[in-house]
């Protein structure tokens, strides 16, 4: 009985934190009106206590910066309670997480996070690319894993203040920045399968370099079907944790045949989904011979990136080509290749921006994508060098894009 | 780059890990003979260091035990490294685990878990119930998410000789026993996308009581096909963390409705799959009119269970009635249900042995399972009652079982 048990406590949390912002405010109204039932705390940025590290860490020289291995001298917490509602956020030393080893992050994957990063743009100024959007996918990850939601612009609030206090780890330098990590774990210390009584929001920061250092260097991809990476259902469409242990088997696989790279594969009609962790675009001349730059559409296991809506926007803006998110499967490629209609290909996400993509291995034979041959220093086509060039332009606040997309913090 | 360079350090770590055991004996002998490469340690329970806890913790009367949190004196931990291979493993206080943020297991879900239990019999002896079965599978979960391999009878070792060491947190009686939950969990201190460089073996133990400490209490069950537990080529077959925190939030529907548990489907024919997290039996007349006990069978997405494979096992033994493992799906139930020929119902699990089944929604009505009309007491078959006194006669050394069943540690 003691699944029923949890159960019944966890719906009752549940009950007021799955509401939405207005029912919520509405619920915390009408209990401190009609009952003495204590209102769940809100998470509240205004209620921040900042103890900075004592220690100053050596910062890096900008070539040597590796992804996500240094981290700076402090780190953002915030603790949740089943009944109370969201602590008191803190900035303080980053150090070790203590936690019980009852504790369902170890057992149960209650776990999700978001991948962001901050500029420095040539005036000093620190700036952050569509936080927006970040905090509206890490609340519907949590959701999706009933972990308790949180007040989107107060969280931005509060990385924008942890950067203050980090300013000094944010390297300076077209294709530098400084990468967040915001991730909420459950804590709850006890093995019952329900939803998670405690849980905890801590943001870390890596100074990062460019993804291709020495210009673009194109991937080679592994179609891969027997593996599946998202269905309908699932999971695919949340940033949880849950979504990326499972395809480091398939990936080593791939990488000991000699690709970097899986090109997740759906369906008995293998459907392009995704490349590794980042979405696909492919920029062809589809069958009716119209230029089309194509991504699959998201249908609850595609990850909706911020990097693919954003060249989504973009690209639509400049009008020159069409641009559709529908879905396309294996055949439609290897008849494009075959009769030389595929002129790019790439990945795209937070990390790299853009991702080229010069080869897919599938069904025994390779598919050669075209990168652009005028180019002696990077393998890339045009179209994918442009939108990172210009998705970048604004990241660093050197041209102003569309409002909201870079934020000065 | 990173996730390049991150892949190729792991894959030179996982070309070792991936082989098999004689393989990987074949290599430690080869490489110590022809090279002076060091063998990665295997795991081994000789190096035990036993350090227990100087504080014993008050035991709770069994009528107070709770599922998962209250746990003994002490736990077992062993740590990993690529390149090194297995630690000491190590017996000690319980208590908090000192992780950095960065850990891959807070991000990228890389955990797996075992549930089993070890019983006191009649003679005051400690038994555990087919811990090779645990054993092999905790060694499949692990590979599945490129978690290290370890050697399965070292395991099985540590977890008798901390049995040993916390022997009085066994609850005597029957229906009591010791839940044990060895955890493995990825630690490397870096955010790259790829296999963890560090990891961890934990065991920790719960005594617990009876799942129906009054008697069997049957569940309602929600027909669930819009949320999917488990796909073919993802982890459904594997006992990995990212599998339970997504089921979380559908189970918290079911419940506001009154159900206590999903009734998880697949496809578009609704496949039946298994129950909250146990396996799904049905008893009834089949369509030629034979007695069978059937259960999904193994293709993959389903958890090869312990007690599932018992309860074949046994059943399978007495010869009385037709055991199948293979597909059935929804329509195959109402239609049985509609002809009068479903007999009994239950979920299997380690937690509960058998969980009976009273009632199941699905498209908008009900199936109603028949029960034991003769039995004022509990709610649950003839059959249901029969397998988990059989399978408890076992574990407690009652009934001597089939070899290696019920190992006296």
């Amino acid at each position: 009985m003691f699944v029923q048990r949890a159960m019944r406590q966890a719906t009752k949390a549940q009950t007021i934190l799955g509401a939405s912002p207005s029912k919520y405010a509405a619920k915390v109204l009408s209990s401190s009106r009609l009952y003495s039932t204590p209102a769940l705390a809100p998470l509240d940025a205004s209620k921040l206590e900042i103890n900075p590290s004592k220690n100053q860490k050596a910062l890096q020289e900008n070539s040597q910066l590796v992804f996500g291995k240094t981290f700076t001298d402090n780190m953002l917490t915030i603790e949740w309670e089943a009944g109370k509602g969201w602590g008191v956020p803190q900035i303080k030393e980053y150090g070790k997480l203590q936690l019980d080893p009852s504790a369902v992050v170890f057992h149960y994957a209650f776990e999700c996070f978001e991948g962001m990063k901050a500029y420095k743009d040539k005036d000093g100024k620190t700036r952050l690319f569509r936080p927006d959007m970040n905090m509206k996918r890490f609340n519907r990850s949590a959701q999706r894993i009933a972990l308790p939601s949180f007040e989107d612009e107060e969280l931005t609030k509060l990385i924008s203040e942890f950067l203050k206090v980090d300013d000094r780890w944010i390297p300076k330098g077209r294709g530098y920045s400084l990468y967040l990590r915001p991730t909420m774990i459950g804590t709850q210390e006890s093995l019952g399968v329900g939803a998670s009584n405690k849980a905890m929001i801590f943001v870390i920061a890596s100074p990062v370099g460019p993804y291709f250092p020495s210009g673009f260097a194109a991937v080679n991809l592994l179609a891969t079907s027997e593996k599946v990476r998202a269905w309908p259902g699932g999971t695919g469409d949340a940033k949880v944790g849950g979504n990326y242990a499972p395809c480091i088997k398939p990936q080593l696989d791939a990488n000991k045949e000699g690709f970097q790279q899986n090109l997740w594969l759906f369906g008995p009609d293998h459907q392009v989904t995704e490349v590794g962790t980042m979405n696909c675009f492919v920029f062809w001349k589809n069958e009716k011979g119209e230029k089309e730059l194509v991504t699959p559409e998201l249908d609850g296991s595609i990850l909706p990136g911020v990097t693919r809506d954003s060249i989504l926007n973009l690209t639509r803006s400049w009008g020159e080509f069409k641009v559709s998110e529908r879905r396309f499967t294996m055949s439609d490629l290897v008849k494009a290749d075959k009769e030389g209609r595929i002129i790019e290909m790439f990945g795209a996400g937070t990390a790299c921006i853009v991702c080229p993509i010069k080869k897919i291995h599938y069904d025994g034979h390779d598919i050669h994508v075209p990168l652009d041959p005028s180019d002696k220093t990077s393998q890339a086509g045009k179209l994918t060098k442009r939108i990172n060039d210009s998705i970048m332009d604004i990241q660093y606040g050197d041209v102003e894009g569309p409002k909201g997309w870079s934020v000065v913090v």
